[in-house]
């Protein structure tokens, strides 16, 4: 059994930013990833997997995302590593359909905790915070400016899956200060410098959903946004650093607001 | 100016980690981890700039680095774009001895905060730990097992340069466990699995120096650091991730540690 040419060529190209835009389609490879797949029933079109190079735990996640949905296609080991981003696809890469991006579309009235990633370029970055906001009860996350591909390899393998569980929006900045006006959201700005408020003044304004906006390490967040917030904090820490990893400091913030908010 | 071939090539073999354990030596590049480098008064033994490309912020940084006693040497920018590991190296490119890494030689009485990392194969994981580290003013770091090389490029990089600040020492998992009984040090075992204790206990046991454990995100900690640990302690969240990145949970406990424990 194998695939035709022209598809094969067709998923190599979602490897490209250009091919998953053009397709509207990305690629998630190996046990661990897809297993969060089945976990939060986020169906593949596709599994492509090569029965010589599968574990049994392998084997488990192809049929756990036949379960849900999933076409599962044997191809040959060359054809499936071809096709991977990794050197170790584990014997299997699955083909996923980009999940709508638009804030209001997502957006629930059940929601409390929203996060926004304003500029987070580093993919490691962005999916570390993905996944700690999953980690910590975040309903779903906003990305804007020069951000990261959500989707990308990297964004989906630094967040450990957590993309398949948390609704995830693209917008501009405009867009997510006029959506949280509408809603009303209130905006907790993440600041590195500047005004700082005590973490746990945040226990006793609990009322309605909050958007928590972590912004670039080298920039921090635009000025709009920062001007616009209900409350800005930040994570206090030595003068021996600068600044905290974006990553970090954002995780901090979110269990915090996961202990301490009574959203 | 410019410099000779095999002083050329000696520094260009820093980029691999046999030439810098062969050398005892290693590179940082670009203005911002320099600048920390001057900040931490962590001398290179040699700086090399290009003229041509270098910023006033890069001017500065490389007379603060000759204030402290590194050797100055102007290089044609084509000389310095080949010995750097980066695509922009902003014009200078720094050579270090690499600090001694011998556990009770950099160990210091008034020390009341360690942070262990076991096996954080993850060059970005490991930086950021390292960085979280001096941030959280933690005195001193050990790295053991699988973990990543600490003056590699990626994580002297991912540390934005609190490598330059923490003492960092390299040793095997039964020597950390010698060491920690003999001075001794209280081990508190981030567990990613198994007995829990509230992060706020540690506010009541806050006698004699620290050394806080973090494992590798895949295995944990070692069956012999749990077992000999005074304390374990986990980051509660959402079961709906198996468990937060690495570098994450360890920022998250040692931005506890830096609140509460009064060392």
């Amino acid at each position: 059994v194998s695939i035709g040419k022209s598809e094969l060529e067709h998923i190599k190209s979602l490897r490209t930013k250009k091919g998953r835009r053009e397709q509207g389609r990305f690629l998630a490879e190996g046990v661990r990833l897809l297993e969060e797949a089945v976990r939060h029933r986020f169906p593949p079109q596709a599994v492509y997997f090569s029965e010589a190079t599968l574990s049994d735990r392998g084997r488990r996640v192809v049929a756990g995302l036949g379960s849900i949905g999933a076409l599962l296609s044997p191809v040959p080991a060359r054809q499936l590593a071809s096709m991977a981003d990794t050197t170790t696809p584990q014997g299997l890469v699955a083909v996923f359909e980009s999940p709508c991006d638009k804030f209001e579309e997502l957006w629930c009235r059940s929601y409390r905790r929203l996060l926004w990633c304003e500029s987070i370029s580093d993919p490691g970055n962005l999916g570390t915070l993905v996944r700690s906001a999953l980690a910590f009860e975040f309903d779903m996350a906003v990305v804007s400016g020069e951000s990261a591909e959500v989707y990308s390899p990297k964004v989906v393998r630094a967040s450990a899956g957590a993309v398949f569980g948390l609704p995830i929006a693209r917008a501009s900045v405009p867009e997510v200060l006029a959506v949280s006006r509408r809603i009303p959201l209130r905006i907790i700005a993440a600041a590195v410098s500047g005004e700082t408020v005590p973490l746990r003044l945040t226990r006793k304004r609990d009322q309605g959903p909050l958007l928590l906006a972590i912004g670039s390490e080298a920039e921090g967040l635009p000025s709009e946004v920062t001007a616009r917030a209900d409350m800005r904090v930040r994570v206090p820490h030595s003068r021996r650093v600068d600044s905290l990893n974006a990553a970090v400091a954002g995780s901090i913030l979110m269990n915090h607001l996961y202990r301490f908010s009574r959203n």
